[in-house]
């Protein structure tokens, strides 16, 4: 484990701190001079097109998006990285060369252009409880789940940055009395606890795990929002459609995969070896602590879950070399969701489907109980990987949810 | 049925000929002198990038994409297909201002940029046909199917302009003997013939039927490339994903809606009621007669199938509309493929999967037998409306299939 990097930024030395000089995330701010890439350090955000570089050329920030940024590559990546940790770090000397604007004065935007999005299914907690509250406990894992990590494509266009509004979706509900579809507001409306990995690369070729691993710029927590009626009326034949494209929020910080490779967590054990292909090549999961906080429209807010993303039986790079198997093309600004991330306990689980155990057995919270989602719940995703002396936060993920039109 | 409309562009009052004045599809076109926008007449192609237009800026043609165009609305879209039709009507006097580039000389490419892909699947034959297969005649339709316009998200990124080559994919095939997946090319590689409606505004409200319907700007043929043993592997729970994913081929031109209302079909009987929100409002299918062409590498093409359009059970206007019911946005440039379509008879269906039937029975080419799609194999979707006196046609959708690597 790496230790604390000062830097002049005072707050960024502080313990606790989400955004010491070990994390850099990359986001888009708007302090009311219009929209701009920047980098969390401590308080503040580093405007990153106020300077000149001398590892990458500033034009890169013409467009308030890190997609032209992150088409330059792995080395361009490391090599700015190097600077901004250079130029912030305690003693540079480079403090009066550097624009900063302090985060609670910036309104946070979309870090980047999501250019397709793919929603996984690769937590062995996760499908095993919803597989069990479907098929039963003796079929939950469907037979090919220990061979690849199952993914759908989701709509990139419902993709919203944290602090998002969230209207709760109409959608056909099936009646069994009198035995007919009704479109109808979700009554089951989720939210699913998810990290989001952000692909930095183009390729068209099938990729191998390392070769994905390289090519992934870094990762957001992301709530991919769930219609659980709506899902289980549309869902069979060709996979959820509607009930998971009303909105998909994500944090507003991209944390650099070099900012977790300290975090870097061993790959499960193998019930059945993976095609090689997908195999393991050495650990591509992280320790990064996860909680949910469920806020009702009046009143505190409770944790409901508390995981972690080493559960998880798919490394992104799987799920990314898996994407390209067949020769799909993948492009900078994919984004990848891991699938939702629940532990091994009822309360390490990453849904309210899980939490409340399909509706039946309702979850309580300060104020009340809940079987799923009320309009004016707050749901807000907080993550952090944790170091000796040292966090790498995300910011949260938080999202309201308004009543249906 | 409309008539004729008689051009100075002597081709294009030639009877066949897919492209007179009443079609003036949308194309993207390279004669050398680097890709440009430009209309198909008669056996030229209009280069609208070089002329002043009255109702159209000809800025919008700065990218070699239709989408600028697009996202100007249907009252632009009218008033240029109007100043178009003026121009080139015969007794124009307009020869002279307009610079025409032979169809012969000219590469095409995509006239549009994806922005995403979506699925369905809503021919009845087809659904019938594939359910019968795999769940028996007595489950063929999921109970679904008869309320809603089943559909998936694809991979746009996989989407590739007719005439470019498909290479075979790898991916995860199941071997019930000795009972585990290999990787290995797919031996079931198949064609579907679609249409592809091209979405030309953007909405992020849940759409009506007839709303849904203004905002489809045009149609191409559409063949989406489907790997029926990964597919049959990995589309439990969560829909098709790789078999899906190495290309889906598009025509060249878009028809514009337009052009083919005169060709407008009445919907099918329905045996349920539809909901409200997916209610038929008016003839929005259409008469469009399909063919698809099947040349190994040597030898001669056979027709292996003959169907239209108009067989269809749901629209492009619904499913657009049950698309964008959950609050999905849709966007400029999303492409939504109809679905196979298949007749009534076996010689009407639109993949090899039912041509076949799952393979059992081998179809009959010249030069030998087909159960599924071999290496140089070259695979044409035709289609067109047939008027009295003249014929709407879209241009060929090829591809043509190259050994995996």
């Amino acid at each position: 484990m790496s230790n604390l990097l000062r830097s002049w930024v005072q707050a960024a030395n502080e313990r606790g701190c989400p955004f010491p000089l070990n994390n850099l995330p990359y986001g888009v701010f708007d302090d009311g001079s219009g929209a701009r890439c920047g980098v969390a350090i401590g308080d503040r955000i580093l405007d990153v097109t106020a300077t000149r570089w001398k590892s990458v050329a500033v034009q890169l920030f013409d467009h308030p998006s890190w997609n032209a940024f992150m088409a330059e590559g792995p080395d361009v990546w490391a090599a700015f990285r190097a600077e901004l940790q250079d130029v912030l770090s305690e003693g540079s000397g480079r403090e009066d060369q550097l624009v900063l604007v302090p985060m609670e004065r910036a309104r946070l935007l979309m870090p980047f252009a999501v250019c397709e999005y793919t929603d996984f299914y690769a937590s062995r907690h996760h499908a095993t409880n919803v597989g069990t509250m479907f098929r039963g406990a003796e079929n939950a894992l469907p037979p090919n789940w220990l061979h690849m990590p199952i993914g759908y494509n989701g709509r990139a266009s419902s993709v919203v940055i944290s602090g998002t509004d969230i209207r709760r979706p109409r959608g056909q509900i099936w009646q069994p009395d009198p035995g007919r579809p009704v479109l109808a507001p979700s009554s089951r409306f989720d939210f699913e606890l998810e990290l989001g990995a952000v692909v930095g690369q183009s390729s068209s070729r099938p990729l191998s795990v390392q070769d994905a691993h390289d090519m992934i710029f870094g990762y957001v927590l992301l709530n991919d929002w769930s219609a659980r009626d709506l899902q289980a009326w549309e869902y069979q034949p060709l996979g959820p459609f509607q009930s998971k494209a009303t909105a998909t929020t994500v944090s507003p910080w991209i944390v650099p995969s070099a900012a977790l490779q300290p975090f870097a967590a061993e790959m499960p054990e193998r019930e059945v070896d993976l095609l090689d292909h997908l195999r393991d090549c050495g650990p591509m999961l992280y320790d990064i602590e996860l909680e949910v906080g469920l806020k009702p429209g009046s009143g505190p807010e409770t944790i409901v879950t508390r995981t972690n993303y080493r559960h998880m039986y798919y490394s992104a790079a799987q799920q990314l070399a898996h994407h390209s198997s067949s020769g799909c093309p993948m492009r900078v600004g994919d984004l990848l969701g891991s699938g939702t991330i629940s532990g091994p306990k009822r309360q390490n689980c990453g849904s309210m489907l899980e939490l409340s155990w399909g509706g039946k057995e309702p979850l309580s919270i300060a104020g009340g109980a809940r079987s799923f989602l009320e309009d004016g719940d707050c749901v807000s995703l907080y993550g952090q990987a944790v170091g000796e002396d040292y966090v790498i936060g995300f910011g949260a993920c938080k999202g309201r949810i308004l009543p249906a039109d």
